[in-house]
């Protein structure tokens, strides 16, 4: 089942190689509760049944093999009466539901949420035994004097990522200046990182046991932010060393993920630095460039049998509710 | 460390326990940052040290022992220029810095945010051998009828649980007319319930490995939800059965929660049915009337080292960032 938007291109490319090997497909959006889509769970002598409909195909929650957390809606914001309230019981009804399944989840709710804090990814990444820059978050500007005199060359970022205007717009890393005015960090946390003298940026998709990772070579000197980065150098496949690798098979344990995409930065003595990993991150554009495999190997994550569920268990197309 | 506001009588009365005990404990709410409160943490060689300040006291993150979230308020709520943006930053810092360390919690955000689903909170219980009242959760008109037949003494709740307007409503539950009329159900998920004749209501207050129930006999007949009803019965201590407090560590265990306030409906069987578990259940209107000494058990359970720490270690009060 794929819990994602109808107009999810992203998805439809995983969709092509589902529908080759001939797995069930159900794709619903919890804005379409409780329009296109519909729900029903009993719960009775200790089991319980639930069913699912969308776009006139009817599954059982009990068969579904795996859960893919793509671009999904507000529940019932699509309902012919929306309000807070309805949003709120749709969204406790189906994912309440669909969370005491045994399905695998590409990524679990709890899992995605939690993968969004940035100072816990730096934490689980040391523990992982990643390499992490020397950062400092802080709302005391007498530590961020201290640190910038012991790293002079620094970036500065937003602790949580994505300015939360509308349209939410991401914003920059920046280099800070040599004689910055640290006072304002008193009225905000404020996350200060020595700079990765970089020469290439690194962008590691993980599906499962699976590691992708893709490379593209930046110039001396140049942009910070490869988001925002007007430049000539294609993403290239690129091997992961095995240190590499083994840290973030650690760091997916320990988060709980089966899908990440991981960015790093590269110096000139070709040491990978963690710097985040998105746990919800795109991945078509590397895969058009780079020609990677992506789509299909999250085909055949999905695809897995269901723990403890047989040849014949699984599946759509259960019985009407 | 507690997170929550000044004007919670309810950790007053474990701050009591813990001062008694000479446990050092540092009180902040996040509303507070960046006034009142404020954070430092530094990455750096493969290890975090954090700090954070409140009250005009400072504590290692690494050294605390245990973290009790109670009523935390909204990250930087009470900051000088407070903004959708900053909240967002502080929120992220200070739990971001939190989730990363080694002390306990009561409860974890993750498990309490799945905590509150009420679908997965009647599968686990089920899973647990709880027993719980034949359920259905449905936007299928056809489906709520038939198990209207089945079971013609029906309650409706909410799925969700409190109607989010301003102030917020608690929904109570509510019988169903034998002849009711469910075209509606198809509008939005409805939860139906066998209704269970009961003769009291069972309120188990779980911290830990610690179990305290209290009993109120209901009036034969009488409301259908407790927190509506006017009663002259007292709350009175009461044992908790070996299945039902087996049922119960088994929950606490799959939710991953230390807190848990259980309702259970007994019938006239003197069966003990699963009604919900709400995780951050106030305790202190049994504690008045039962005289169970519940918030010197949270004390206990807050004052016990953090794993892998020795008597040495933990604790407030250290070195300045």
């Amino acid at each position: 089942m794929i819990l994602t938007s109808e107009a999810d291109v992203t998805a439809d490319m995983v969709v092509v190689h589902l529908n080759d090997a001939a797995v069930p497909v159900v794709r619903l959006d919890p804005a379409d509760l409780t329009g296109g889509a519909a729900l029903s769970g009993e719960y009775a002598h200790g089991s319980f049944h639930g069913r699912l409909s969308s776009g006139g195909r009817l599954v059982s929650v009990n068969g579904l093999r795996s859960i893919w957390t793509r671009r999904p809606g507000t529940a019932a914001a699509r309902a012919a009466a929306p309000s807070a309230w309805l949003a709120e019981e749709a969204e406790q009804a189906l994912y309440g539901m669909l969370r005491g399944c045994d399905a695998r989840w590409m990524n679990h709710p709890d899992a995605a949420r939690r993968a969004r804090y940035k100072p816990w990814q730096l934490r689980v990444a040391q523990r992982c035994g990643l390499p992490v820059p020397a950062t400092l978050i802080t709302t005391f500007p007498q530590a961020a004097r201290a640190f910038a005199v012991r790293h002079p060359d620094l970036v500065v970022k937003p602790v949580s990522g994505t300015h939360p205007q509308d349209p939410p717009r991401a914003v920059p890393t920046s280099r800070v200046p040599p004689d910055a005015d640290f006072s304002a960090v008193a009225f905000g946390p404020t996350l200060l990182q020595r700079r990765i003298a970089k020469r290439a940026d690194i962008r590691l998709t993980a599906v499962g046991d699976r590691l992708l990772a893709a490379r593209k070579t930046s110039e001396p000197d140049g942009e910070v932010d490869v988001r925002f980065t007007a430049s000539d150098a294609p993403w290239c496949p690129v091997e992961v060393p095995p240190p590499v690798a083994e840290g973030v098979h650690a760091y997916l344990r320990e988060a709980e993920l089966s899908y990440g995409a991981f960015d790093f930065a590269e110096d000139a003595d070709g040491m990978w630095w963690f710097l985040e990993c998105n746990q919800s991150g795109q991945f078509g554009f590397i895969e058009v460039e780079t020609g990677q495999p992506i789509s299909r190997v999250i085909a055949e994550w999905l695809a897995r049998p269901a723990p403890g569920v047989g040849a014949a268990g699984g599946g759509a197309d259960a019985a009407a509710p």
